[in-house]
């Protein structure tokens, strides 16, 4: 098979200010210069799409910087982008602009979840949803998912059973991060249905909708259950999809009017503007050269998880869930067992790589570690051989 | 005297999603279709420097825009700076980060200022320091300056006069925003001691501190009070200077170390995380070569401040304010007897110019209106010719 050269060139991306390979040697002991493979923060090692290349060449040679604002082509990208690719119809003043993700759940949760409410999560969930809930001064109730070999459940039970009353919000993570897992219409609904039951906002966190593996397809929220348009808060991004999260343009799309405005009203209160080259990059993104580019990604990242997984399944007692969507590999070394501790030793010390040690996802992350596939070929082939190696006196 | 093509290239900036020219027409009334001028809103007409636009231009053909952070090149250009151009020492890890200088101080009010606190502002000062504080929910208390001929005083008796007792926080605009005024070492030593005497937290914005007329000097706060390190809290850009507020980066420099852990908290509570591009643009700003692009457009607008002020002061009854500082001319036009609206009027329907109503800088900006002069020659030429002709039954 040959590689695609878009998402094979072996860059460097040491000192260049990137978070996950420049503090990687601070953080988890794993050096760089050592031949160290940074797997953990959820960004690509490869460009971004040439279309927002253009587009931020464009605005750098016009030169001049000035105020901008999230106009009308910038919303009519995302209304496009969202019909288009995910059969979802939005209005474009549905669309607020917040400086990413990150921003837009902590906003989200200060503003809607009163101090003393727990905020519900269902865990293991990508680790900055509990992280966030704390920044903000609230705490995470967390309910587990329930595990059903390769997948993941919603246990219903546990969750109405964990309810205090006091809970306002839930944030909901849909495709799954750590675990890959993309939720079905009817699954949704039953979302849904759940924060209706206990009047929670329900907060869905799709920022990894682009990243399908054929044969799957995601279902946004809004889609699966329009009759929960009036509690439906949806954070979508461009920044997973076309490796932009650097540049800090996040969205969140309320359908329903009161929150919307709530979220407005609190936006312009931190005084959040948007910035013009997030606005520049994500307009061009979201084109049909962006679309045609996203599926050659997808394409690399079926041969990524291929290779990774047949390495680490050859592994006794390790086993990487299927991935349905994401290019985060969630691989469960509980069949070793061994602790939290020796596993990661093993992987950063001996296999000198750094993945996201699954603890920090919550309850149900014990014996994981999510490894970040979004690079280039031959760094998953070299990652798959060095944890066999780590892990060869197993075999 | 020849023009430098730099800050003369006629560039048509409608259709790039500027407010300044893309809303002008529906705020103003003013159509750039029919040759409107844009003088209002504070960003400049003319590209920034060439380093920045290399940076930005090396970061666009890089292509990776993975998670970044205010690493320390970014820190060492502002320490460099503040130092070179200033006479500011600073240390690199006093430097905080915020989506520019709106965020900073909408994030400072709310953080400093209790509920039922006014928030002490000296007017006429930038207008959005009265919305910032009402888009947190605080009230301001508004003491006008003293108007002494063409200077502006503190009337510190009527700021004593003034205070409640319940305000804890200051904002102080420096160089000043819409006069153009550098406050001497002598006044800024006597607004730290006045903050001391009323155990105000001094907020003083200094995003205009580069743009200084030959002949002025500016002087830090920090450098002319270091007594009061410890309630100082500094805001600071290259947008202004470099004409890249769209990119919306901040800095707020603050010495002490209760408050700067307190702004520290509360940004990371809000998750807010630099732009990885800003942060580049800000590097490359603050250099050697940045400084030349900066003493160049400080020339330039020298010259179109002459010209503008030849042109409006020939107008009976009209007066601009010299200069010391910033691209922005305060122009009196009480001496025409007119009412504002009368003023405004004419402005915009005869000249076709939008400049900024000066009654929204609070008290003592009636009879005024601000007119932005970063932009080429021709059209400040142009202006003047126009705001002449607008008022000809006058002469
Ligand atoms: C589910 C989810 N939400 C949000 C984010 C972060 O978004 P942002 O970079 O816009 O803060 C991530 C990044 O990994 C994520 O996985
Ligand atoms: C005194 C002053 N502070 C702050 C700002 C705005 O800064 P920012 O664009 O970073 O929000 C301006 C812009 O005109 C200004 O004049």
């Amino acid at each position: 098979m040959t590689l695609d050269p878009r998402f094979n060139q072996d860059i460097d991306r040491t000192g260049t200010g990137s978070s996950k390979w420049d503090k990687m040697e601070q953080l988890f002991g794993v050096s760089p210069a050592e031949g160290g493979l940074a797997m953990w923060t959820a960004d690509s090692d490869y460009a971004t799409a040439p279309c927002v290349i253009d587009a931020l060449c464009r605005a750098a040679e016009f030169g001049v910087f000035g105020y901008g604002y999230d106009d009308a082509a910038y919303k009519q990208a995302i209304t496009w982008w969202m019909a288009e690719r995910h059969g979802w119809e939005i209005e474009p003043d549905w669309i607020l602009t917040t400086q990413g993700l990150g921003h837009a759940l902590a906003t989200a949760i200060d503003l809607w979840s009163p101090a003393d409410a727990p905020v519900v999560i269902f865990s293991p969930v990508y680790h900055e949803f509990a992280a966030k809930i704390r920044k903000v001064g609230r705490t995470p109730l967390e309910i587990p998912l329930r595990r059903d070999g390769d997948r993941y459940e919603i246990d219903f039970d546990a969750a109405e059973a964990a309810l205090t009353g006091r809970e306002k919000v839930m944030l909901w993570c849909s495709p799954q991060n750590p675990s890959g897992r993309i939720w079905t219409a009817e699954e949704l609904r039953a979302v849904a249905a759940f924060a209706e039951a206990h009047d929670l906002i329900l907060i869905s966190d799709e920022i990894h909708h682009d990243l399908i593996y054929p044969g799957h397809r995601f279902v946004p929220a809004h889609v699966a259950a329009p009759e929960a348009s009036d509690r439906l808060v949806v954070l979508t991004a461009a920044s997973k999809t076309f490796n932009i999260a650097g540049q800090r343009t996040g969205n969140v799309i309320i359908p329903g009017a009161r929150l919307r405005s709530e979220m407005k009203s609190r936006l312009a209160a931190t005084d959040y503007q948007p910035g013009t080259l997030g606005v520049a990059m994500v307009t061009a993104a979201y084109s049909p050269e962006g679309a045609e580019w996203v599926d050659a990604q997808m394409q690399h990242l079926v041969g990524n998880c291929a290779a990774f997984e047949t390495a680490v399944n050859a592994i006794p007692g390790v086993r990487a869930l299927p991935l349905e969507a994401t290019y985060l590999a969630w691989v469960d070394f509980s069949g070793t067992g061994m602790s939290d501790s020796e596993i990661s030793e093993r992987v950063r010390k001996s296999a000198r790589i750094a993945p996201t040690p699954g603890p920090g996802f919550g309850r149900g992350g014990e014996g994981f570690l999510r490894f970040n596939l979004a690079t280039t070929r031959a760094r998953v082939e070299e990652a798959g051989r060095r944890l066999r190696e780590a892990f060869s006196d197993l075999q």
